[in-house]
């Protein structure tokens, strides 16, 4: 199923060995990988960062996690409006609970001790259907596009009801989606060949990191995958399971199967490949699109505007699990308006606000005038705790500085 | 001895100089490497991890190092009631005084500077051949497997006392033993073909690092061998000796080890290599079988139990050396019970809670039903401190973040 | 365009990739290199570190950055004094207000919140072209030579004014600067050939970084190159853009352009290679000039002078943006004269003061009797955080130390 | 005059390039390696640690550094005593002034601001040559081998008086010492052959990194050459210079030089690989002897004994220089006696006593029973920062720890 072309590519890649008899190849992460400007510079005037998923425009290439510290109606409306697309979560407290005040207050007011504990309670209660109906049409009447996310085992059920309620993309999401899925229960698995074709709006499809998986999903029609495991933020994938692949080398691989099931599949609507999880600032969204993404899912970073409903803390969606939790809680703070955050103007220089501001102004100085040249753009290895800008940043921060 | 299909693999390995005429290799740790999903997934239900050792069975591969401050009768009566093993080190405290009470008060409650003299003055006290006959009993009456821990030059003294007194497993532990030992007071070499022959139970020799002794060790007929120098916690040797191998390289190493001595005996026993030591947090432990191990041997993830003999204090067994301490005293703290470490619930979300639970999740999102499938899963080269999770998580902690 | 002997050189180099697809290459900081010492020494009172720019000669290679907290008038003139060169920022403060002392004070008395705010709010005030003419007559009216900066977009209205005003060597420079620029408004992009033929003094242009536009950038006549895009001390573009070329590699190959543009055009003028941005300390402008730099730029080391006039604080030239800063401001504070730091004698030991004495010894013990004998001394990769000497000085300062 | 085995083991190594045409290669640090044990072990009672210097033998291979902080007559006497070497500064306070109270009273006494100054002045008296006798008398008076150390520029003015007050062996030190240097007045350079073949006593040489200085250096007759710039804990060289060389690279270059000279000069007196600096623990002394040193030259260590005169502090000798400083005072508290430090027992667990006994215990381990076979042993990379061990133990240090 691997086109000649990757194949090539994959014999240039250097094998490597853990030890005796244990192949393994070196992976990358945003803070490994640098830009590197050219000879050409535009106008971010010039820059275009649209993106389609699923046939579906969209101003910037900027999702919102289906996290419950970040999305709820209203902030999935706001980011319609602002030009990007919110996702709401239909297996977390928003299809739980009618009034969310209480629930929210909770968790922001728990200390760090009973935060597990308070999560792993409030996410027994019962997922209720007509909260489903709900919260979609609520974001549907203020004209936004409505995405939610349900994960494999529960796309059956929960998504017609979403279909039903005017939902337009729905994200079917866990830790990683395969092709196939063995069950204790001899329930069959998901079937997302037959899922994609009868559901009636676009899929997006998810978790994976490489090519096999990538390529695998895409043939089932998908409108567009997910790529990232492990690192997110709020997420402890890595410590708790030994499970995570660096972003910067998933989305390249995958990136590749889908320039792969193009060349095979001539003439089809181009699936969507988005980075999800690990970018904290600007920068790191631009690292993901000149890796390959079409479109970035981000969840920190939104849980800090005034709109979001984590009261300043964010949270994994695996953390409430009632045996393993794997996700932790942690501090944000609230900043300023989801719209300075997401268009700016920025009221620090961190990076952590005017996302499509700093998009555009990195292309611009790329000389790249939509998110395809990006994609194009050299990227070099300069491990950022190697090189001199960062360690000197961090000794400061943390008042030694190099005197 | 070496097969070709090993000195094949040697090859592809790439050399690298220290400098002129000084050959390495680079070596891995878990910090180092992570795991990648595939196409597949599985239900937690369905993962086995059920491992053997000299043909006895356990429900999960976790054994708890013959440290002091982990394993007495008690701790191990425990381990056993919920499916691992416990290794009680038969010349520590536990073999030296019959009431420990003001024992581990003494190591508990003495300050940093005065900790190794302290160290140093218990452990001059003589080992009592009767205690080593009366903690073996407390164990046996309980149901569980009995496991002890002698040196090599002591094995051939205290190793039939333990078999009569009767334990099913018997570890013969040092820093590094090889096949071949030279003496100062020409006292014979531990002959190990012939004491494993003569002993009756199955024996775990350890600890080594190299494909070359895994080989020879398993060559003598042992049950199992422990694999890892210099990794744990508690130990210093890296720093006072400049030894020490990262666990990842090491235990990949000798799994190739183990499976050139299958090719040679066909149908033997398959013989265990145990990863002893470096495993923090639940993650690492996938990792280590993922390498190739069948089974793991920790001490400060245990040492946090409630039933842990050391009060909230782990430190290694070279730390009493009276003229080369190199070993350390680190507080680890009480948490919960040791049935909440082993089987969970986890009520934190840190990796540190119920590591069986941890595992079964892995191997579920890994696609892997045994431990002999997660040892053929993909390893990736991810080194934590470069790439985005952990990085951010320190700054956390730091109280720095990226703002 | 690119010559046989610098093609060969990119064949030998490794390519490596990212992922599937998505070739790159290493590249290294300052902080992962260092030099190394051969056979021969050299008294230093025979070092010449004397560079040449556009046919004008310096005592020593040090260039005060066109940066606000660095250089005006009276610092530029002080710099020229002391053998070296300061620039002037024609579109910051200085040519915005006459009477600059409530400007710094605002900048050094704000907080840390509204710093960017009142940045951005100063910055407004509009570039007044008789200040343009005052400052350049002041510094020229001290014999110093007079070197100012202007943007791309502002070369042909301000360039012509300095020219007249006496102004010697001309910077034209942003983030990046590229042989082609495409604008919104159709405008036509500043032509280089023939602005650097028609103004009538030498122009040095940047930044750039890589091989392709150095050389293009030379081909236009300019008498020097400004090398470096995100190392700065002030600057964030990393964290914002995602762009950033690690010095030491970005210096080698822009040096590598010049030596093709000399074999190219026999006999012309030496332009110059000047590295800009992340030296911190002697030894770091040692490094810059090992890589092939003929020059070095520096900001923040000046910025502690006492002539200095950002009083004790430093901030990079995009901090002022109205939409995206990514400049900050820190704080250096004030040590001593500029003298001290450009000349010596330096009363600390950390590579902060004396930098041409630094320069002078460096080459002494590397027995380099000029720049261009210390551009090929050997350079080896020694990541400073990895190796023994930064570690534990580190740990030092942290006030852990390794006991 | 490189043999044809050294010129092959050159071209093994990987060529790497720090960007187009600038050539470089990875060297490593003392905090990236570790050693490997083996399948033999032995008594550590059977492990002869004795080594050779100009035909004198030496119970042990450990030198203290020429640095005031640590050897005054005393000290090289007691050194001398506990079967290793003291080696005094025939340039420091020693021989500046005969009573040394008030001295060392004002270095230990003075805040971290008026440091520097305080040694400039200090350093300014003129070196007194009755002293130079007074010294080295006190040390051969207690049967001690006495050695002092001169630049090369005093060498000849100051070694004969040396040699006449009884001097057993002559150190010509400084930082880096090549076969030609070129003097600014004119003054004929030292001429090593015929100095080494004149003076009557065996001469040490350094420092020197590389191969080629290495060999010269031998061919020049002298007994040893001291192996290392910039590593020491005390030393700024690489922050003001750029300067520096990781250890186990240049260990293992200057040690194939030796390999390689001794294969020219059969029968000829094997001359000594001396490391010299950044060995902090027992473990570096390993380490340095594995990458092929005969004897280790340290301070820090040393400077914690009770009978070093530095009372707590250590400071490099380019400390003084009165225009530019490129040494620092570090605080390294005074612990336990020399004889602790040296030979033990050890009270401590981290590596910083009992230095002939880690020595011995390493050994003993990795089965080495001389030290030319424990320059034979297995070395891997294995960077501490990157592998399990050292994150750990940092975070333990700074209070984080994993949880």
């Amino acid at each position: 199923m691997i086109s000649g072309k990757a194949e090539e590519r994959t014999r240039t890649e250097d094998t490597m060995h853990i030890g005796l008899g244990k192949k393994t190849r070196r992976a990358y992460g945003f803070d490994e990988i640098a830009l590197v400007p050219g000879s050409k510079t535009v106008d971010m005037e010039l820059c275009d960062i649209s993106c389609s998923i699923g046939g579906i425009k969209f101003a910037n290439p900027i999702i919102a996690s289906a996290m419950d510290s970040v999305v709820d109606s209203h902030f999935a409306a706001e980011m319609g409006r602002l030009g990007g697309l919110g996702v709401l979560n239909l297996q977390g407290v928003q299809t739980r609970y009618d009034d969310l005040g209480h629930v929210y207050e909770r968790i922001a007011g728990c200390d760090k001790d009973s935060f597990v504990e308070v999560m792993q309670e409030l996410y027994k209660v019962p997922v209720q259907e007509e909260l489903i109906e709900k919260r979609i049409k609520a974001i549907k009447k203020t004209g936004a596009v409505a995405a939610v996310s349900v994960t494999p085992n529960f796309a059956e059920k929960y998504g017609p009801i979403a279909v039903e309620a005017g939902c337009d993309i729905l994200f079917v999401q866990s830790t990683v989606t395969g092709i196939e899925h063995k069950s204790a229960l001899g329930t069959p698995n998901l079937n997302l060949h037959k899922f994609t074709k009868n559901i009636g709006i676009p899929v997006v499809v998810g978790n994976c990191v490489i090519y096999k998986t990538a390529l695998e999903l895409l043939e089932t029609g998908v409108a567009g995958i997910l790529v990232g495991v492990g690192p997110g933020a709020a997420c402890t994938s890595r410590s708790v399971l030994g499970i995570g692949v660096p972003m910067a080398t998933a989305i390249a691989d995958c990136a590749q199967a889908r320039e792969d099931f193009m060349a095979k599949h001539k003439g089809a609507l181009r699936p969507a490949i988005i980075a999800d999880g690990g970018m904290g600032v600007g920068g790191d969204i631009c690292k993901a699109i000149a890796c390959g993404a079409d479109a970035t899912m981000i969840g920190s970073p939104l849980a800090r505007a005034k709109e979001a409903p984590g009261r300043g803390y964010h949270w994994g969606m695996a953390t409430p699990s009632p045996v393993l939790p794997r996700g932790t809680r942690i501090r944000v703070g609230t900043t300023v308006s989801l719209e300075q955050i997401m268009n700016g103007p920025a009221a620090v220089d961190d990076g952590t606000q005017n996302l499509t501001g700093a998009l555009k102004t990195s292309m611009a100085t790329l000389g790249a005038e939509t998110l395809a040249e990006m994609q194009e753009c050299e990227v070099i290895i300069a491990p950022s705790i190697l090189t001199e800008g960062k360690v000197y940043q961090n000794a400061q921060q943390l008042g030694m500085g190099r005197k």
